[in-house]
């Protein structure tokens, strides 16, 4: 039997993309604890929920037991705009590592938010429309999911307020002006439109602001606006659900030319992608059937697996959402400012922390200058810029791929590239400029974080 | 007979890509006149431009007779990194039209150069290092070409010197960054670098320099650095010769269902874009086996096929390239700021011109803001921010897609995606916010550009 040659990009055909998500919880012996009503401290009911989330996401939230959930086809007929996403083998990092691994990267980065955030956009924006809802409102930072928010409601002739937080909105007026053009309503936050806006102005005028305030921004909006609701890009269940087919589309590609990757990798930040990547691969090992070696990848500057706590906290600085049970850094953990905007959450997808938790994956966490280092050979050789964030999952790739040429083995290795960092250039300059640095916390600045985790008794015997 | 269902993305497997360039010079009973020495006003010898560039290319640039030229392998490895590109059936944009028309778009922008520029990048670099040489260098203006040109010296490990527009370095700096972050080094110009630059430097301090100065520059470097030659992105017949993988891409992508174009619609700044996507559809015109109307896009505000002259002129400003015989504005045409910077040339390819002058295709100038109208309804609809150079080939497309409508045809349109315009977010913000304007050349404007047009004797009598 000979070696089948391997194209250099595998791309599904339409007719082979997935048509159902995958519900890795079905899988799941041990789901991770309710979310709890910060009032009441009990789980939150469906009609805590229902104020805040469209309510198919909130079904989908809570589904335990389905393994697949259907996508409709309003969604398909979005998704064929962009999907399927390319899995790419990565012949010429493989040459210039002089490993014997096969490496493949599934790209998400080939579409105009530049980004896998556009896979839960569109999900969530259809919903919103087919509730019968007439506007939605988000937050964003750096400005992925903001984009591939309006992207979204664009198609599905959806309001869309982005409270995007001022100082990024005006160190990042391009990324404000993508969205705008999409026809979004782009505020830059704190704002005098909402109450929690108007206090933090009167408490901190002159605040570049941030997510932690923009959410709150975005959650009273939603609930004080009659056909809204707020939708969120990563962290939520439904949310790494959506991000399946990113898992789906890499599985069914590889399984074309009869591959099974040994090692699968992503860059984690709420979580969202690498739950998506890694959905079907986890399902298949929860039943045993396969030893995957799962790798999550976050930067040394925002630990929250490494280094974090798993206790209940609040998903957002403000203290105002539901808390979920995460591995966190507390939600009052400020990480120092670092290029990868979309990692510097203080928490993770309580998924993934369930995972973690009892040993289904690992994490690594990476320093920044080392990442760009591998950014920028991987952008030399394989064509492609990535995002600061992407970079992470390239980075631990490369490692593992070196690991391989030592140890002598031929492994499969799968990892996520997200996006690229056409945005992102500020960044570079940084390191084209050798001006990089890395700040890693000390014991006594993640002792600070984890200060703010609320005392409520259901940590008491956790911490 | 069933109607076949057409995908909403057509992409060629890595074998059904092209192995060879298409020369639709082959075809042409009426070739282009010769490139002229301005010194002599003869025709150009092999020995004028092997100084200049490579000789590959230059075998290239007068090969008249043969239709296929190989692609060579070393370049067939880097296009798998980014080709084939996608056919894409513009399903919602037809929606949105209510036309009967079917409209397809070959979308060059999937790379991260965000252009078809890539294409010739590629080729030029692969035979400079084929040719022995250790270093390349051209200029760019808004930095497309600059970013493609430093992308495929990276790959194939050449020194690149990229003399870019002083003002343009300036306001765009994250171009300039992506080229760095590629490894070419970028001189803003005019540069103390070069006799060119220093001169243009006593004369005019503090001037913002220009593209015929950084050619200038960029060509006197070359000339003057042993193993250096220099590379240029447009104009020239060898750069539409390696662009014609758009064209027989997209005729591939077609016949594989059966289709073939009524009308083939591009932008043209130099023309590479549009005479690469024509090329294997204008072979079979030439030669009586089809009728398509090939429609040629230019900006209002740089009218070079529409409103200028055929004559013998020079290529740059600076006047120190051979003479080309081409439609002209003047080579001392200034068009008005517009934000279409790659189509803001003085000249057209002469072999666009000579097929132009026979009557084998037409051209239409279109208005800045008519442009970016269409160019947000596109995104919008179809998810891709175009370049605002590729947006007047979607505003045309549309204009047919209409009077098909009104015409009650059911015509296939295929046009020209050349690039995302995520670097021209500057554009967009000034359509956003209704402070764009359209300017149009009078009459008299023209006359100053055709002033610049050489009184050699060769044009005496054609003027």
């Amino acid at each position: 039997m000979t070696a089948k040659h391997i194209p250099y990009k595998i791309y599904l055909s339409e007719e082979e993309m997935p048509k159902a998500w995958y519900n890795v919880k079905a899988h799941m012996k041990t789901q991770h604890p309710p979310f709890l009503n910060p009032a009441t401290q009990k789980p939150c009911t469906r009609d805590d929920l229902a104020a805040v989330f469209c309510d198919a996401c909130i079904e989908q939230e809570l589904n335990e037991t389905d393994e697949r959930i259907a996508i409709p086809q309003g969604i398909l007929d979005f998704y064929r705009m962009f999907r399927p996403s390319p899995l790419v083998r990565a012949y010429y990092l493989e040459q210039l590592l002089d490993t014997p691994a096969e490496i493949y990267y599934k790209f998400e980065g080939n579409n105009t938010s530049g980004s896998h955030k556009l896979n839960s956009a569109a999900a969530q924006a259809f919903y919103a429309k087919e509730q019968g809802l007439t506007s939605i409102t988000t937050e964003t930072g750096a400005g992925q999911w903001g984009t591939a928010l309006a992207m979204a409601a664009a198609f599905y002739g959806l309001h869309l307020d982005v409270y995007m937080v001022k100082v990024s909105a005006e160190q990042k007026p391009y990324r404000r002006e993508v969205i705008r053009t999409y026809g979004a309503n782009v505020i830059p936050s704190p704002s005098d439109t909402t109450a929690a806006g108007r206090k933090i102005l009167r408490e901190f005028p002159g605040t570049g602001g941030s997510l932690g305030c923009a959410i709150s921004e975005a959650v009273e909006k939603a609930v004080s606006t009659p056909g809204c609701r707020y939708v969120l890009g990563s962290v939520l269940d439904h949310v790494l659900l959506h991000q399946s087919v990113i898992g789906l589309e890499s599985k069914a590609a590889l399984e074309k030319h009869g591959l099974r990757p040994d090692i699968v990798i992503g860059c984690m930040g709420g979580g969202s992608n690498f739950g998506g990547l890694i959905a079907p691969f986890m399902g298949e090992k929860l039943d045993g059937k396969n030893e995957i070696d799962f790798i999550g990848v976050e930067p040394a500057s925002c630990p929250s697996l490494t280094r974090g706590k798993y206790v209940y906290d609040f998903c957002d600085s403000a203290k105002i959402t539901p808390l979920a049970k995460m591995y966190t850094l507390g939600c009052g953990f400020m990480p120092s400012a670092s290029h990868a905007g979309g990692l510097r959450y203080h928490g993770m997808s309580p998924v993934i922390s369930q995972l973690y938790h009892d040993g289904f994956l690992r994490a690594v966490a990476l320093e920044q200058t080392r990442v760009f280092d591998a950014a920028v050979k991987f952008a030399k050789c394989e064509g492609i810029l990535p995002a600061p964030e992407s970079a992470h999952a390239i980075c631990a790739a490369m490692d593992e791929a070196l690991r391989c040429k030592r140890e002598g083995k031929k492994k499969v290795i799968l990892f996520g590239l997200t996006g690229t960092g056409y945005f992102d250039l500020a960044a570079y300059k940084q390191y084209n400029d050798h001006t990089m640095t890395d700040t890693i916390p000390t014991d006594a600045d993640l002792e600070k974080g984890f200060a703010s985790i609320p005392d409520f008794p259901v940590n008491q015997g956790l911490l």
